[in-house]
């Protein structure tokens, strides 16, 4: 076999078959397959595309070229969730303990953050004495005692994704939705879990930029668990206003906690428990329905924040910061951007409120940067809110007085004020089961 | 600049301009773009296209990527011709003489033969002390004093062209008809002559299968020659046949005298007559009729001979062989072969015809065979031709009496003999000219 053939087949508009895709994956991971040989079969099926069969062989042959972690130690159904990730996305750090709560299995791999998202893995540490990275038989535990545990990434999985990610990224392929599903799945099921829910955003500042993108992706990620064997459902939700509150990761800390005690923000509240519904759906607890009110209960009765406290406690971490919030150490300087215009706010660049929150201290700006926990904003107006000149529009906490101008004058350049009252847009414009999607409007 | 945008416009199908192609092509060549980018960007190419302008620019940076022949020592207008290449393609050494003999000016650099194609070069080296490499100045004096002269490459023409074909090679972008026109025409506007005739072969064993695809790589060559300022034709012609009987270097030699002396065989006559008519007609000397005349006659009259005999005196080559063909040295080994069934024939595989040639010595299988100039073959019967069981099929002739017997088996295979008599193709297909597309059926 030749690759030299597959990329002309590819090129002709014709599919790949099981061993030829073998063949690829194997000699590109091994590096018998030049990168330039690579290069021009991602642009042929960026143009040609491929369809669902070989979409499931190509994940899986890429998911198979590492560590697969086997989670049988677990009991049960094990739950996994993947978010295309998003400024201020906190809501695995709800959603664990409510499907905990509720009879479930999350035995969760969390990443950090790099540039203008957020991380995991980076919160939970704003936790003191937090332990993210754990030895596999005290994870399993953890998750046999409690139901959740939330652990950094460990081992090697789907090396060959890193690998194409990598050429993808400089050879103008990213941008593809068969490659896009590929390279999420390959590592969901490298990550060894029974069922997958699947976060995609959708908005101007993430990958799909329109519903239909956004469902096409979520079918195709789908499709590609189905034939794996695992159940998965998608969920596609709003990226274009920051989820919650808090940027910056011991004050989302706090807005988690606030959440699963009920007094979290509307929106993350209702994205977490629809998030946390299907999951439990996915797992077998009962119909969207019931599941539904099981999450809402744990919430209620507070058992869904004692799992919280509980994973907390078996990580290592100090509960007391999240028994009592008030004792997170607090930033040096708070900063009020105070509103100098009235109107209403049209709109949010959220990729601009994380860049400010990375200014302010709350994250990366290069893997080797070192995070300033308390640093971070706490937004007082989000899209939709009528704002008078001297409202407070948000609040900067720091330890870097010297970058408060700087931060302040771009986070007024991510909102849009004027005098158009926007229209209301879902939190969740749809959900894509195998066969079947479902578009929701407010 | 960079690579990553171009390459995303594209893969979008827009046009790239001027600046975005000097930026590629100087970056390609100067080695600070990479090959998976330029793999990339060449599938995106093959898949989408290129629009006659893009492919006017492509090319023009292409050219003048290495040395640009200066051509201004040679008075007169100055004529090409590019063959495509074929096996038995002996045209050049008959139609330049022709050109010269009616007042064209041919100056003109030709290849050398590898794999189941000869070269001009080789066959000229045939001629005993026959020199192929001449200084500047002396390829200026002969071509103004005779009106000719061929010699072997010179210079870094086109370097560009030499790394994106090797690259096209290894990711299956060769066959692309936009990519195959920018790389011929980019070594003919180097190369520096004012007007260019094409020779466009269409064949099984040819890049262009069909008469479309070789009318539209014809239309898009001539589009950029047009472009560079440079009045283009292109013939296209049959390569399912090799052009005369003669296959080998002194025999083909021998054929191009027989044919200056108005004996040769009647298709390689007419192509070349047609070929030289052409290449008169874009030097101006007049219309199409007018320069056909003028082409006969230098035949007839023994002046395009004395041309040859010209160009072979004034290269040092020993024109005792040109003036008495039987002088040449014989091939110690002739074989016949003879025919075991009766029929038509009815197909020949070109290529396999070349490869015999190449096995009793007459080709390069790699760049350093030696090549013996008296081995090759002898057609004694063509497509079309009826034959009996007993006739003589070919005549072999070579010095290693051991590859006779495989050198038949392969002869036999690339003929095929059956009851139906084949329809007469003609020998050129088509004509090609700016905004003109002329088919001919015999």
């Amino acid at each position: 076999m030749r690759m030299y053939d597959l990329i002309a087949k590819k090129r002709d508009n014709f599919a790949l078959n099981d061993k030829e895709i073998a063949f690829m994956i194997d000699g590109y991971v091994a590096g018998s397959i030049a990168d330039y040989q690579m290069a021009a079969m991602l642009m042929a099926i960026y143009l040609n595309g491929m369809s669902d069969k070989e979409l499931a062989i190509l994940t899986d042959y890429m998911s198979r070229s590492g560590d697969c972690i086997d989670l049988s130690g677990i009991e049960g159904v094990k739950v996994d969730k993947h978010s295309t990730g998003g400024v201020g996305d906190k809501t695995t750090l709800v959603i664990a303990p409510i499907v905990a709560a509720c009879g479930g299995k999350v035995a969760k791999m969390s990443g950090r953050g790099l540039g203008h998202t957020g991380g995991t893995v980076d919160k939970m540490e704003a936790i003191p004495h937090m332990r993210t990275a754990l030895k596999e038989q005290e994870f399993f535990d953890i998750v046999n005692k409690h139901g959740l545990s939330v652990i950094g990434q460990t081992g090697n999985l789907a090396p060959a994704d890193k690998k194409l990610y990598a050429l993808r990224d400089v050879t103008a392929t990213v941008s593809s939705i068969p490659l896009i599903a590929a390279s999420i799945m390959s590592k969901k099921l490298a990550a060894g879990s029974d069922c997958i829910l699947l976060d995609v955003k959708k908005g101007s500042g993430a990958f799909m930029k329109t519903i239909d993108d956004a469902i096409e992706l979520s079918e195709k990620m789908v499709s590609i668990g189905a034939a794996a064997g695992k159940r998965t459902v998608a969920l596609i939700t709003d990226m274009d206003i920051p989820l919650g509150n808090a940027i910056g990761n011991s004050l989302e800390i706090i807005e988690v906690v606030d959440t699963l005690k009920g007094k979290g923000p509307e929106d993350l509240t209702e994205v977490c428990l629809t998030l946390a519904q299907n999951m439990l759906y996915l797992s077998g607890k009962g119909s969207l329905e019931e599941c539904k009110k099981m999450a809402e209960k744990s919430l209620r009765d507070g058992s869904a924040f004692d799992k919280l406290v509980a994973m907390v406690d078996a990580q290592g971490g100090d509960t007391g910061v999240i028994l009592n919030t008030e004792k997170f150490v607090k930033a040096p300087y708070l900063h009020e951007v105070i509103a100098q215009q009235e109107g209403y706010i049209e709109k949010m660049d959220t990729e601009k409120c994380g860049i400010v929150s990375v200014i302010l201290g709350a994250g990366r700006e290069t893997k080797e940067s070192v995070i300033d926990f308390s640093a971070g904003i706490i937004m007082r107006k989000k899209v939709g809110n009528y704002v008078k000149v001297g409202d407070v529009l948000a609040v900067f906490y720091t330890s870097k007085k010297g970058v408060l101008a700087d931060a302040e004058s771009l986070y007024k350049e991510a909102l849009t004020i004027g005098t158009h009252k926007p229209a209301k847009e879902p939190l969740i414009f749809a959900r894509v089961e195998k066969g079947k999607v479902e578009k929701f409007h407010s």
